[in-house]
């Protein structure tokens, strides 16, 4: 940990200070660089918090490591982006209801999930045309097919559409998707980013299952580095050791993001527990701590939805949720 | 997965059943035991959800794996088990505010810190007399002195006191402890856990770092196996490959133990992330996804307390926070 | 658990199995499916070991839960797949020695490298020209210009050449390449992987950071179900709370994977450790438990390499550990 | 990190590395202590080999963070310890085999095991005589007379005893015990770790489930304090998201705790795999990595055993393994 000085500080005050820093067990050296003054510290740094250190009088600045983030930090850029869509913006105070199916099926369910979602509040209608699934045995979406079928939809209710995509050679398809979704297990797929950093579609980039929130903002940098700075993060759970649910939706993650990044956060508490029940108390909680919207798997049969049914809301039930999430909103926003 | 059939169900929609099950590439066997008819089905029975069999007509119950939870098992006693510890209730509707030091430091500073959370509603104290800790070369707990120094406060205060045991042999120093903490590091070390199976004090028992849910539900078997049911659940992170937290809060896991068991659960925020800004999201996230408690370190002196005073609030941002999770509670309840 | 019993046992046997279940705690339901009968076990069944009851006489097999290889299980195709690269064969008792550095950076460097390693008994060059890296401000590798220098490498030295491919469009760049790599980050590229099914080439399919070997060996069905069944798993370390080295090397993994699938596997205890001195022993103890063969990274200056060279070994390291790995194979060949 | 330069070090030189260290994007403060020079270095120091570093000329020595490690760490103790027990020697180039069933059922199997083992070539036996089981409802083992049956088994073989105790209060029964096992539930139960580092018996220290290497360190520090260095680490596998394995063997941190530590490392692949036919590929990777010893479950009948059953190696089986590790070592060890 590097403690930068203030220029001025009394010689007095800087022996104060390290001999606090020397109490807590640490090793404290005087060091130089370009006029400025700085006390390196070595030893159990964890035990001392850099944000009060930072309040001091005497200090200017303290670095416990480089942040890499050149575009994606608050370092760089204070303010909340506010991405848009259509009329419909995400960040810097701006709350997001995304949902509908997990894939796109047939014309008749998109377009009854989608009016179903807009009648509930939805600003956004998500569903999948290119699922990336573990076997190839199973259902694969429908493709191009399945685009069409959002756009139909879109038609139909005026909203917006989100879909993912598996593949930069896809990038014509999506000319006019709304949202272009980068599932988890693309997140490092660092060819898609960079193909997805030369388009000025907004991007909605979700976290790996085993992804930092570091690896998180370095992938948002690949697509930043390209000149696309209309990026809006994902929690959707990680993987860990636990017995009940699919994944571990890490909400933690939420302030902690906001704190490092300028960029908006949501949740999406559907993939991140794999349980229909759970989607209702996890998405009260995003909305508390301070998320920027939630992506909300809507289905109007999930018993035989033809993925993630045992994940998926009915449309009465994502009414509901909606209506209390805009309760939560009014409590934590004041 | 066994479907168990309610009796008398007819052999037409039983094949209905049958023709849905294979229809999802499931293999199905029609078994009798004790006069009953049941489906066992094999595959990726994953993709079948259990909660939409049993809402059906012809099902009587289903099976996917026979939960070992003899006691604490919501099968075994549906009702809310409430707490009571004083006047103060947990659990059934009562949401508990625990709150104090990581550590008894001074007789000053734990009645001082115990007169300002009560002033913010706090109805229980907790503090730090016996410290586990994972260095032997850090500071390790005023002992049985600590428990002196906390009963002046309770006395001062009249707030019930909470604080944890790290080996049976210290159960006699205990007697007036109003609840028993068991931390993290000891959730498995059953022969603390018999014992206090043997008192009827109320146990407060935390989340191992790695530990699943059915670990954490076992080990309250324990306890209640030797006769006392009095036992509060705490989340409070569990380790994972995080970055920027010291644990992962794992809020699934409070709607998810709900759903399992009747005991109250409780989450702590402060250990769960180490980080004291972001204890007031991690809490009303808490709040809104249905936790019975919340138990939150506050420190009148944070960069100077003994232990984790990085993750400890001031008492005027506790009283801040404690008005919004009133009002997070109060929608949610509805 | 389903154990399927044999056509024609008899019924005092079958009791005989059903008591000493039930002596288990476990529930036991009689069942029929198409002339078979078995028996449906419900409750803890990780009690009872599946291979001891395959074991018994009266049993014909058990199914814990359908393993869904259809295409790199062991039940589809008994006999060890053995990939022929060059005059290289992989599986099968061959054992491959993979050596190279991260990534090529000169021809001076990757011709060096080339010919120290294959002195010291490598069979086949590693070098990486499109790199997969975290961050984009970082070098990427040398691109379609590496791929030339490795050509130059391996017409010196006559070994041939592995190297990743990170996008399906890089394909027509590749088709000189022996062994096509697919890295940890694009394991669950499931658009890349389609196209190499379509291929002849050999792919080195490596284990993603969060994946299980489940989830490994369907990304292999992704290829094989295109008509490619020459393919090399390679296990190099996962994610984990670690805190010294930076993945966990999971050498579980080799013996397993050989148990459930044909297909060779090997190890890179390069990337899998982070840190160039215990990538003798964990390369030592991969050939100890089975695996079929190592990729190690060697660089000639490791302290000024452009990527990775803290994990790198020096030629002539890499000899003196080929060497013994020699001898390892040795013992547990015989 | 915080590289500390050798006493008279030419300017030049010292130019030369600051340049080196700036050529890698990393900022370098010149700072002084006590009249040492070093150089203070921040950014993403993760690219700098320290080892490398500490290699060179005019570097002195190379501080990450501060090992605190003060009994168990190679700095202050750089012979590896040996531990004697009887006349087995464990530590230090001595190798030692233990082996017996994971629980003490009767005085016949742990009399017949004990014999088999010996014959194998088992140097110390292993048995439970109280079991810390996840639930209370299952074979908590058979207690203070499953130590007598234990010291039945010494008498007739004349194998030193090494068995799990589970609370400080057991701590006189073990008088007679010549190794007391403290288990992985049990790593962080500080009470009892400091009774035992009033003793002077010879501890097994097995690693906690989610426990890092510093933590398994601080643990033996924790007794060691206490004044007893007889101390052997176990490595028995971690908790992660694997799937086919009960936990996953951390091979690698038997070379790393070799480095950080000179106390014993020994494995217990039983544990790790609770596979029994991946005992042997794991044990054997276990000695070409580098281990102490091994820990091996062996029963004469693993079907009907009371416990773990499904991990334990027959008899003859454990004769054959003995025999390969033996073979292994004498490649490693040249």
């Amino acid at each position: 940990m590097i403690v930068v000085l203030r220029q001025g500080t009394e010689a007095q005050e800087r022996e104060r200070l390290i001999d606090w820093l020397k109490g807590r067990g640490l090793e404290v050296w005087v060091a130089q660089r370009e006029g400025q003054t700085a006390l390196c510290v070595s030893g159990d740094v964890a035990a001392v918090d850099p944000r009060w250190l930072s309040s001091l009088e005497a200090v200017d600045s303290v670095r416990c490591s480089a942040e890499p983030f050149r575009r994606a930090g608050r370092g760089v850029h204070a303010q909340d982006t506010v991405v848009e869509i259509g009329g419909v913006k995400v960040g810097g105070g701006h709350f997001v209801m995304i949902a509908g199916p997990c894939s796109v099926e047939t014309e008749e369910q998109i377009v009854a999930v989608a009016g179903a979602v807009k009648a509930a509040g939805a600003q956004l209608l998500r569903g999948g045309a290119f699922k990336p699934r573990t076997s190839p045995y199973t259902f694969q979406g429908r493709g191009a097919d399945g685009l069409e079928l959002l756009k139909t939809a879109r038609a139909a209710t005026g909203l917006p559409i989100v879909t993912e995509i598996t593949d930069a050679a896809q990038l014509p398809l999506f000319e006019e998707v709304d949202v272009i979704q980068v599932g988890a297990r693309n997140m490092q797929n660092f060819a898609l980013l960079r193909e997805l950093g030369r388009t000025r579609k907004p991007i909605l980039l979700k976290r790996g299952l085993a992804a930092t929130l570091k690896e998180l903002l370095m992938s948002a940098e690949h697509i930043m580095a390209g000149g696309n700075g209309q990026i809006i993060l994902c929690e959707r759970g990680i993987r860990t050791f636990g017995d009940y649910t699919r994944n571990t939706l890490d909400l933690a993650a939420v302030p902690m993001l906001r704190e490092l990044t300028h960029l908006p956060v949501i949740v999406d508490p559907s993939h991140a527990t794999g349980i229909a029940r759970l989607v209702r108390p996890m998405a009260l909680a995003a909305a508390a701590c301070g998320a920027d919207g939630l992506m909300i798997e809507v289905h109007p049969d999930p018993g035989n939805a033809l993925s993630d049914g045992a994940q998926s809301l009915r449309p009465e039930d994502y009414a509901a949720l909606a209506d209390e999430v805009r309760r939560i909103r009014e409590v934590v926003a004041k």
